[in-house]
């Protein structure tokens, strides 16, 4: 396939992004389009341009031999604390109070879209962490934990509180649901994490953080280590949280269904600069 | 921002990948880079030439005063078929035994990019079927079914085996598994699909079709129709299926936990042209 410079762009940016935290030789492009390393070189010195100053993510190139080329995705941060605010007062939408003090929230985690987007933040907190796998809890953990495991070029370990036969050998724990100190269990197929990973524990909700707690004992029974921790959303906790290093996108301060009225901020991920 | 045509193809690139099936105004690329239109639909002759070629999507402009361009993408045929026979060749592993010959899975699900690619190849098919949401069961079905969304830029429903209480009125209904023949409940969130949708029903594994039979009776009850049926794994069913009308990815065509033999093929959505 010969493109011009233009064409090659097009195609280039698209097989990056596709192509997140890989290492690709630049010998793969200049034989796929024919052309000389060096044009190859200026076209992604563009793409490097572009990328970086709209940061929308990094491209490293690496010498030598067994040199190539990597794009590490990140996300510009006043569009993240944009989409973060949008979120807020998304979620403030008295119509979402449940009995029971629950806050609707399948609108917002069925969008892939903004999943997508929200996962691109994590990544690029992450992106130097050195992460091999992405943990969560089925079932609203899973859409944004393949968010973030796609841009992070992992594979995800979904746990679940049945016991399901059809995984093969399983390993489960108990742990203390933190907020109605019930005992519960939780199980991952043994496969499906391989041991000595760094894993990367990824929810849709915390609030004592006892399933995250309980994931994190489960890294260690794979004889792994937990690389962080990322919510969507944190509920404020009248006691001690089970956890302390963690990040939190947005954080429920208040959820009144008497008066229907919820208040929700910027979580702790947007504190720490 | 100022960029000359060499950045704006990047930077579009990039913007069209992240917008699929949405309408874009040329008028804002225009201000957006402060180019003359005839610049930008330049640049999207260049974008559309390149796609087209690479059927990586399709590139279509609509002229007048609400006029705007959009991509919808598409999987380039060759590349499918082999990611399918390879898919296959991975499948036929028969370290994938589990007792009761059933098949471990999560390798492959648990695969963000595969589940992408996947992904891709039903968004292309059903790229004109006016799809408004997608629907999956929990939990397997899910990475696939978002992948699915995300391109066809629409909602996922989420259906689950359990009622569960957080996500405020539910629709439940019963059905019968068809290999088992037990009765089994499925509940979807009253919010969580709107009435009048056209909806595509995405899952991980069909065997007699009774969970994707259920999943179709849900959609009536959403006063719904549904846009198709698609599945990664099909296996084998000696009775006739519950399901005459969807399509797989891959078919399995034989298991035997004795001698440990697996055979896996092409599924029907390969052999509709």
């Amino acid at each position: 396939m010969k493109y011009r410079r233009s064409g090659r762009l097009v195609d280039m940016t698209e097989y990056f992004l596709a192509h997140p935290h890989q290492s690709i030789p630049l010998t793969y492009f200049s034989e796929k389009y024919g052309a000389a390393k060096s044009s190859i070189s200026e076209d992604i010195g563009i793409m490097k341009e572009v990328f970086e100053e709209k940061q929308l993510g990094i491209v490293e190139t690496s010498a030598g031999a067994t040199g190539g080329v990597m794009f590490i995705p990140m996300i510009n941060e006043a569009y993240a604390a944009d989409l973060i605010n949008e979120l807020c007062t998304k979620l403030e939408d008295p119509a979402r109070i449940l009995p029971g003090g629950y806050l609707y929230m399948m609108d917002v985690i069925g969008d892939p879209m903004l999943m997508q987007k929200l996962g691109r933040v994590f990544a690029s907190h992450y992106r130097g962490a050195k992460v091999d796998a992405v943990m969560t809890m089925a079932t609203k953990g899973i859409p944004l934990a393949y968010a973030v495991a796609a841009q992070l070029h992992v594979p995800v370990s979904i746990v679940r509180h049945e016991q399901r036969i059809t995984e093969g050998s399983i390993v489960s724990i108990n742990y203390v649901s933190g907020s109605t100190k019930r005992i519960q269990t939780m199980s991952l197929a043994r496969r499906s994490l391989k041991p000595n990973s760094n894993v990367l524990i990824i929810d849709d909700f915390m609030k004592a953080g006892g399933t995250i707690r309980g994931m994190m004992d489960l890294v260690m029974e794979f004889q792994s280590t937990v690389a962080g921790v990322g919510v969507l959303t944190e509920a404020i906790h009248e006691d001690e949280k089970l956890v302390d290093d963690y990040l939190s996108l947005t954080k429920l301060s208040k959820v009144d269904a008497k008066t229907r009225t919820i208040q929700v901020e910027k979580g702790n991920f947007f504190q720490q600069s």
